[in-house]
């Protein structure tokens, strides 16, 4: 760990989309940056060196996952994430609030935090905002994010205020509870649900306490690309402009281009890594969906635009096969390809906004994205 | 491909243990060899860049599996299975008889070949001796082996003595199906249960026929290790010494130790691939289950004597929490350990022989070996 300070440089600008650094304890990140979504301690079906040979500088790793399994005070004695999974690049936790709700059992929510049962073995547990960032310090993350609730979609206005509301008293609990280092950051979370002066209070709440960064939490919930992107429009501006904006849990290539021009420096999903394991493939083409039979003789690579092993050393054919036959490397292989994608993207946005270009570089994108995987 | 003749060059000799070289139209094969299982084109968890990495040098394909799925002729338009699979070094592929009768559906076996329902769709298909041939030429296969059955354990004096001479009858048709090709071999497989005098003649009558390597077959099928060797020690000085000798499906470290002392050249088993898949590691300190508790907590690595990326980069309590959380990347992991363990286990023999200090050498690999995978 080195003892430089948490901060955000601005390295140029085109439009309202940003190219930036990150500095951390752990190393810089350039933005726009993509972090794949390492859940329980893995990138699932990568080794951190194929992670790493992506250009990937940063991952995720969520606490609902690691408080269960393998335990965060385990992960503390063992040396923290970053010597536990090999990875010491900077790492960005979540607060477990999201996986809470969505995937443990008899969640009981009230003011002061969630008590639940884990989905893996029952066993009661309680997170607090407290609670949430002492787990997150166990864990040695670069950047903590502080417990919210992930307010649902849809919800009346009345629902969505009481949520955010709680939300913001949660992030000054979780301010206080958070122990400054040098090169750490805390992060913030806008909720709001799509109402934009919800959204403009929960932002001036989140200044008002003062963070490292501010993320854009409850989206990619099911309101739809247009309402997500009307959303990011209403709340940016409220967004102090010398710290990184991150969007939680976004997105399709689609998505990220679309925000990163709104103004997005960071973004997360499992979307590369699950699409992977289920044969899809994003490409500079499009999407494919290695099962099709259409690709069983197709000698050419998955994206003659990608350098990653799926695309050098193997043809289609040989990923539909693997695929057919259940072979574990199908996975492997098609994982690798999309994260190695989503860093060529974000990689070639930022280039492109380098360079003042980035209307154009995203028009060109779209124009290629021709293939659809329900395609014949 | 290049136009280099097969061949076998005897490098060093201990006792009856032999360090040899083979030469092929796809490189160089050092022995003594243990072959990776690539059954449907792939080793499975395994990239072809860390099959490499673990400096094996040659992989075995299944033609039961690939003449199946993607299909043979398939494979040939494709480039072959080289290409295919991103293997350009010498692949030895098998006759597809042992996986019919253990995985087929309603099989039947004539006098002059067997045909079988796929375990996959049910559809009909037949292997004789000439197809079994046409099937691997198709496959490129660097090394051919002869369709031949393998005899069940126990079998009768006289259900082993008919098995066999079908067998031997098969071997002399596939030997005159076999295209000569410069740098491609094809091996006759010695049957006769675990009978002396059977082994004998069915050593000399392939020897008759004349091939390019020996592998003795029908072991590893429930005789037990000391019959195993037995056997071996009966059999081995009926073959030519200038050729390599091949015991197929084969085994455990121990057994490959005792099985190079008795002058054996090559091998290959599904046991370090399949171990990795069950969070067995095989290690220079014997057998390992990751799946016990008592790793959790184990910050060591997994074998410190070995070189992998499991052992150079993660500690027994990572790989027990991958085992535990069923992710991916343990079964990636431990199947990439057990590869490198067999080949460094290989290589350490080779060097011994080298030295002339086989004895010795094995004696102190199998004293290290106490680690039980069933210890609390």
């Amino acid at each position: 760990m080195s003892g430089s300070a948490f901060g955000f440089r601005l390295d140029a600008a085109d439009g309202d989309a940003r190219a930036g650094t990150i500095t951390t304890a752990h190393g810089e990140i350039e933005t726009p940056v993509f972090m794949p979504v390492g859940t329980a301690g893995t990138v699932k079906a990568m080794t951190t060196d194929a992670v790493r040979s992506t250009g990937a500088g940063v991952v995720l790793g969520n606490t609902y996952h690691l408080m269960l399994r393998p335990g965060a005070a385990r992960i503390a004695r063992l040396g923290g994430l970053h010597r536990f999974m090999d990875w010491p690049g900077p790492i960005l936790t979540d607060s477990g609030g999201f996986q809470v709700m969505s995937l443990a059992k008899l969640r009981k929510l009230d003011p002061d935090g969630v008590t639940f049962q884990s989905h893996i073995d029952g066993s009661s547990h309680r997170l607090t905002p407290a609670r949430s960032i002492e787990i997150q310090h166990q864990l040695d993350a670069t950047i903590t994010m502080t417990l919210d609730e992930c307010t649902p979609f849809p919800a009346t206005p009345d629902e969505a205020r009481r949520s955010m509301e709680m939300s913001m008293r949660w992030a000054a609990l979780s301010r206080g509870s958070f122990v400054t280092r040098p090169g750490y950051g805390l992060f913030g979370i806008v909720q709001g649900g799509i109402y934009p002066e919800l959204r403009r209070e929960s932002a001036a709440a989140l200044r008002e306490i003062g963070f490292d960064g501010y993320a854009i939490g409850g989206l990619a919930v099911g309101e739809g690309q247009a309402m997500m992107f009307d959303t990011l429009d209403i709340t940016i501006p409220h967004l102090p402009s010398d710290r990184p904006r991150y969007l939680m849990g976004v997105g399709t290539p689609d998505d990220i281009v679309g925000a990163v021009a709104r103004g997005i420096d960071m973004f997360d999903c499992v979307m590369p890594t699950r699409a992977g394991r289920t044969a899809r493939a994003f490409t500079s083409l499009g999407i494919f969906n290695l099962r099709n039979a259409r690709f069983a003789d197709d000698d050419g690579p998955l994206d003659p635009a990608c350098a990653c092993p799926a695309c050098l050393k193997h043809s289609r054919a040989y990923l539909h096969h693997l695929f057919k036959a259940e072979e574990m490397l199908g996975p492997m292989l098609l994982t690798w390809h999309n994260v190695q994608y989503y860093q060529d993207l974000t990689r070639g946005l930022r280039r492109a906004i380098q360079d003042g270009r980035l209307a154009l570089h995203a028009e060109q994108l779209r124009a290629k994205w021709t293939m659809r995987e329900d395609q014949p």
